[in-house]
């Protein structure tokens, strides 16, 4: 199969990946994808262009390709959640999803509910439409329901408007990397039917696991009271700009009003269909898993090894380490220390609706290769000490 | 080469195409590309996922790929428009480009100028938006700059709010199919920066040219008080989603921050850098300008032959006929008719921002056939005979 011996080439890439130049950044920052899984789609691009090109290069349809529709509800139903075809519209990306339930469920001076940290390119769309936060708690399990009831029974008892949803990313939480727990998931389905409130379920790194059994969506669990935002930006590629909002079909008639941009591409989405049907997202999902895996590995123990003074839940998929610093250190002055030693990393402080807290930050091992890690973390710890030893001379 | 063959076989196809069923429905409803004009880009796209695969599958950059930009850039030059490529930013198709300057510039309350008739399908976005109208006349020259001079004249003398923009699709304008005369582009222009309000000069059907020089775009007469929305639909094919806003680089700025959506498809973007690179767009370019000259020719004989009581402009370009119905005739009742006898066209009230005129009808000759452009136009006589024998009878 062509597609094993491309996963197979990405391994072959990165092991010979030369060691990176002094002056060469290193970028712990995006949450770009490996180049080396990057997947083989030309030939799904000639049938989309040659058998299908009176559809691909015509406008499509608003709530986009039916049979892209159709493939989603399948695999949502592989995940446990079954949503038919007609409750999914296809969009431009997750951000894209993110911003039309934004301008379908937000008015002027309404709340959300948010994770203190939280996905942090939501946070300007959701200013953007003049929403404040309720910022709640996570840990090891994620979002704190009991938190999150209590304050939800405090502006009961005061009389106070309720939050219009909850937006929460359950599967390797960014920036965390926190799985939502089981208990914790009924709890949050709970609490959203008693009070009426919707869950925003973003999803993209479901399927970026390493280990371990999944806990079921969301949206498994309450179909009703939970909108699903969905992208093949982690499940095939960032480029394809393609995702897709599953909510009820009153809800999405009035998205697919809202999405004034004509339809999504309709070849990007052809491609997206003819790959998967001949199954090659199976393989590529396999090679995704086995490299982000591997690349985990590596900053693991690269962070141990060179980092021990910073503490960390290892988490079981998704793209990215959520570092604690010491006691009274700033990620802020780090994050620069970092970028003129050659690591671009991200400050915590960004993925704070509210009030930041200033002594985390974030790294990716999606995009770099094994030995970037090994030398980005070196050059993260130059910059640490560099500060450490400032604090104590001052 | 590959693409004159492609060209030729649009021809073939259109010749060999089957005289349609009489439960076809035959459309002339639709903008939609003639399929067998839509090009070749299969060569493009193995290169685009092949030796640009690192960036095709990547996140792109929200202003859009570097090389399409400058490659606008170069187009624009070409059409007499100086525009360096930072003052180009790429979108997902016009539409996406009305949707973000209605972002940037409108607040509740703005109004602004279209033209009546004027682009249905903007007539919604700019409504979302809170917008409201002022609608000034056209005839064969374009918009009546006399009327938006009164207009303004009098805004100013009672001391009223002026208007945020004028929307104009100066170039084979839809529906009406006009092309603004220089002299009413250069009045327009001297208005605009009188006034300080901006031009949004809407362009799709430029290339689209069967005879005839083309005027001096609006932009190229003033580049500073007219932003400028391009597209790729019309130019290539509209499966792409791709078109361009040109503006000031401060307010691209502030476009570029609305792009929530993360940036357009890198790999559209790539594909139709690579098409128009190897010499694809000028060889596509001419086969659109022979077949829907060919269509149009079509349609306004078969018009003259079986529908004489109907008066037109015969346009020079473009994809659409505008038609004056005979005195009281009612389109929306005949668009209802003329459905029932199998053939799609739209009511010319659809194209009134403000108070519909009943009295037209658009019917687009793109995308039907010689064949069917026949049998469509001869339908629609007779759903038109048959509302003339009723209100005969009546």
């Amino acid at each position: 199969m062509e597609r094993s011996s491309l996963a197979q080439r990405a391994v072959h890439l990165s092991a010979t990946m030369p060691r990176p130049g002094a002056h060469e950044g290193i970028p712990f920052d995006s949450g770009h994808a490996f180049p080396g899984v990057l997947p083989d789609l030309r030939a799904a691009a000639e049938l989309a262009l040659s058998e299908y090109r009176a559809e691909t290069l015509q406008y499509g349809v608003r709530p986009g390709l039916p049979e892209l529709r159709e493939w989603i509800s399948g695999y949502l139903h592989g995940e446990g959640a079954e949503v038919p075809a007609e409750e999914v519209v296809v969009v431009n990306g997750a951000k894209h999803g993110i911003d039309l339930l934004c301008r379908l469920l937000l008015d002027e001076g309404d709340s959300i509910v948010v994770t203190a940290p939280t996905y942090f390119t939501a946070i300007p769309i959701f200013k953007s439409f003049g929403a404040s936060f309720i910022e709640v708690s996570q840990d090891e399990e994620g979002l704190d329901t009991s938190e999150l009831e209590a304050v939800l029974a405090r502006l009961v008892r005061e009389g106070r408007r309720l939050p219009k949803f909850i937006y929460n990313v359950p599967d390797f939480h960014n920036p965390t990397g926190v799985t939502m727990s089981r208990r914790r998931r009924e709890a949050l389905v709970e609490l959203s039917a008693r009070h009426r409130i919707l869950i925003l379920e973003d999803s993209p790194y479901r399927k970026v696991r390493f280990e371990g059994a999944p806990e079921p969506m969301i949206k498994a669990l309450d179909r009703a009271n939970t909108i699903l935002i969905g992208t093949f930006a982690k499940l095939i590629a960032p480029g394809l700009r393609i995702g897709w909002v599953s909510a009820s079909t009153d809800a999405l008639a009035r998205i697919i009003q809202l999405k004034s941009d004509g339809g999504s591409c309709p070849l990007t989405q052809r491609i997206i269909v003819e790959f998967c049907r001949a199954g090659g997202l199976d393989a590529h999902i396999q090679s995704v898993q086995r490299t982000y895996g591997s690349h985990r590995d590596h900053m693991v123990a690269a962070v141990r090894r060179q980092l021990p003074e910073l503490s960390m839940t290892v988490p079981h998929g998704g793209y990215y380490l959520w570092l604690k610093l010491p006691e009274g250190m700033d990620g802020d002055e780090l994050t620069t220390r970092a970028a003129d030693a050659g690591v671009t990393i991200l400050a915590g402080s960004k993925f704070f609706a509210g009030q930041p807290q200033k002594n985390y930050i974030r790294l990716a091992y999606s995009h770099a290769t094994p030995v970037q890690i090994d030398e980005g973390v070196g050059r993260l710890a130059g910059a640490l000490r560099s500060m450490a030893s400032t604090s104590a001379r001052a």
